[in-house]
């Protein structure tokens, strides 16, 4: 087995790091020479130092596995691995979001790999399904569930009727939110995961601030209610859709149809639903996150440079696509602002129940060319806000912020009033 | 690029070879040097030939993709371009149930690629899934929907209310079923798949009488309607689980959850649930049939050889996994009996309805300890068979046999009873 020249050096003992080691009897033969963690009290073998450089400057080790998250030290220490002619295995989904295009042309300079099946969806094989398995494909488009935290709260909310804080106290509880839970709820993971898969997508540069993104912060149990009503689920979904010559990306809470398949994705669960112009419509299904699932990412990528497929990750058909990509300037797509979005809207006010307030609202959308499919109004209360629910059939998201602006600014309208982007996904 | 080097030959031009020709404008400068088919009124380009010969033996042909389909022609072919050194791709699944673990030794031993992405589930990537994706797994079952034609014509029942024969014709009409539709809707197509797909999950040999097969001629309507009621859906199901050491492989109608993913799969669709001990549950989903499909797949084959990933499927993480299996006798596990199921069932007789009936079922059901959750009896007469319907709990499929079997013998009951395995897959 060719695969047992390889070294292996893993940098950042935690929850995944740990996974990794625990499978390595699986790794076929391939050595695993030495384990870096800063925390020294994590070294309980032979294999452990808390120099990054041991294995940085280890001439015999090939394939540099780093998992300490984070950007600076991630950063230099994958550049420099690649710098040193070694492989590069990684589950960084921040560091490729921001770097990822500038570390894939050094390595393909280098003539080594970027392995970084493990920084989407964990086990599920869809960075490999994208790049080799659609290779043939133009993809038009992507709905992710694809952070499962965000899911998870939402879930809970749907299913045991609760609020929004409560739903993330659940989730920290069980492990499945961070006590800084920014990263998740406010969809910059999202944000970070979908800046990849559409890079490889699309065949195209994406920046962060290509992306547009707003969390699930603002999700209210009622919404989730009403939206059930009118037959959707609410999901925080990551976009990304080839519009003529330009990207339409963007992460927020979308109402998608009960009849779809993703609105069946419950709890920490993802689904990454695509498709492309060959192979059809596609899901891929799973565990998108845990230290097991991403470690046997990690250990997929790391068996595949292991076998001589040096030249995998740059030079398969989706190496084409990416030399195509890096070599910049021509192949960066315009985006598609927010502002020009065309699409549904499900807004909810909270005014107060008088007569002529429903009116106004109604006169100010329709000034914005905004036209109603259905209102809810079902609580009545004659001095406080109670909520008025509305779909509107297909306007622009600017007119639809000017005239939120304008409503908000009603004496009558009691909160800030919110809307969320309806997407018609057909599985 | 180094993939320009590549000369493809490829022989076969129906539905499947149409598209890979029509989607070559993506194989990214690798060349389609010629074009065989037997039947030279589809010969339109100065590529085309009748004579399978001027691919084989053409020593710039490097990868030759076989689309004839079928055994005995397809097999030499195969054969005679490995041992001519040649890269084969294919979509041939009965050829690769019956001889898939003979053409990959081969194939190994003379050092060349065999692809086979586009056998199961046309450009849904989940060979390359499970060769390499989820490599450092151990995969603890398989349950597919790997058959469009057998769950469109279970769809258009539970849908339309409709029968099976009118459910069958709906099919030829769309284009979706053969006007021979045996291999579809006798299970013997999921039956290829499922060989392919538990040989490689399951690293063992898997010959096709290994797999019990059962098709979907003898569910009728009612049998849908009952199911739905008790909240279940009936889906062909390919299944694949290992039971310690040996492997319990299967193709039947099957009752599943109403909540489970697998239920809402409609239509022609294909999906394929898999859990590995890493990597947790996942789902591959989209569709399994068609010309473009099916070509995407040949074509990341085709690309992924030509990027000079020679050794790409043999020696791969899979390919050790291939070695140990193709090293023959000792890796090869036993197989689970179909006697030996142990599971719920859904139990449909046709008996007359008068008094005693019921207790003589279920005296003899009794004696032979299956035991029973449910009885659903609608409709009555006195003197033709009316339909009685029966949910057990966990029985010997053989103890199921034998009661069936007494319970058909009694004149009080006037149809051969059906019985219908349910499995309860966690999603």
């Amino acid at each position: 087995m060719r695969s047992g020249k390889s070294k292996v050096g893993l940098i950042g003992l935690g929850t995944v790091g740990k996974s990794v080691v625990k499978l390595w009897p699986r790794a076929d033969g391939i050595i695993l020479k030495r384990i870096v963690d800063k925390d020294k009290k994590k070294g309980d073998s032979a294999l452990f130092s808390t120099k990054p450089d041991d294995i940085l400057n280890d001439p015999e080790i090939d394939i540099v596995i780093e998992l300490i998250g984070g950007i600076n030290d991630a950063y230099r220490y994958i550049k420099s691995a690649i710098e040193k002619g070694k492989n590069v295995v990684t589950a960084n989904k921040a560091l490729l979001a921001l770097k990822g295009e500038e570390l894939e042309k050094l390595a393909l300079a280098k003539g080594v790999s970027l392995g970084y099946e493990a920084s989407v969806c964990a086990g599920i094989p869809i960075i490999r399904g994208i790049r080799e398995g659609l290779a043939a494909n133009r993809i038009r488009s992507i709905y992710g569930i694809i952070n499962g935290t965000a899911n998870f709260i939402l879930s809970a909310m749907e299913e045991e009727g609760i609020g929004f804080a409560r739903a993330l106290s659940e989730a920290q509880e069980q492990g499945f939110a961070e006590s800084n839970p920014t990263l998740d709820i406010d969809g910059l993971d999202s944000q970070h995961k979908l800046a990849i898969l559409a890079r490889l997508s699309f065949k195209t540069s994406v920046k962060l601030s290509d992306i547009y993104v707003e969390g699930i912060r603002r999700i209210t149990h009622s919404d989730i209610t009403y939206a059930r009503e009118l037959g959707y689920s609410i999901k925080l979904l990551a976009i990304a859709k080839a519009e003529g010559k330009r990207l339409d990306a963007r992460v927020h809470p979308t109402l998608i149809s009960k009849d779809n398949l993703l609105s069946s994705v419950r709890g920490i669960h993802n689904a990454c639903f695509l498709e492309g112009d060959a192979c059809g419509k596609m899901v891929f299904y799973g565990q998108g996150a845990g230290g097991l699932p991403t470690a046997s990412a990690i250990l997929s990528d790391v068996k595949a440079i292991a076998s001589e497929k040096r030249g995998l990750f740059q030079m398969s058909s989706s190496g084409k696509v990416l030399e195509e990509c890096l070599t910049g300037g021509s192949s960066r797509i315009g985006i598609v602002p927010i502002d020009e979005l065309f699409t549904r809207y499900y807004v909810r006010f909270s005014a107060i129940d008088k007569p002529g307030v429903l009116a106004r609202i109604c006169d100010i959308l329709g000034k914005h060319n905004i036209s109603i499919v259905s209102v809810i109004q079902k609580e009545r209360s004659g001095t406080r806000g109670v909520p008025i629910v509305m779909m509107t059939h297909k306007a622009r998201e600017s007119s639809m912020r000017k005239a939120i602006s304008s409503i908000d600014r009603l004496n009558v309208v009691k909160e800030k009033s919110l809307f969320i982007r309806v997407e018609e996904v057909e599985d």
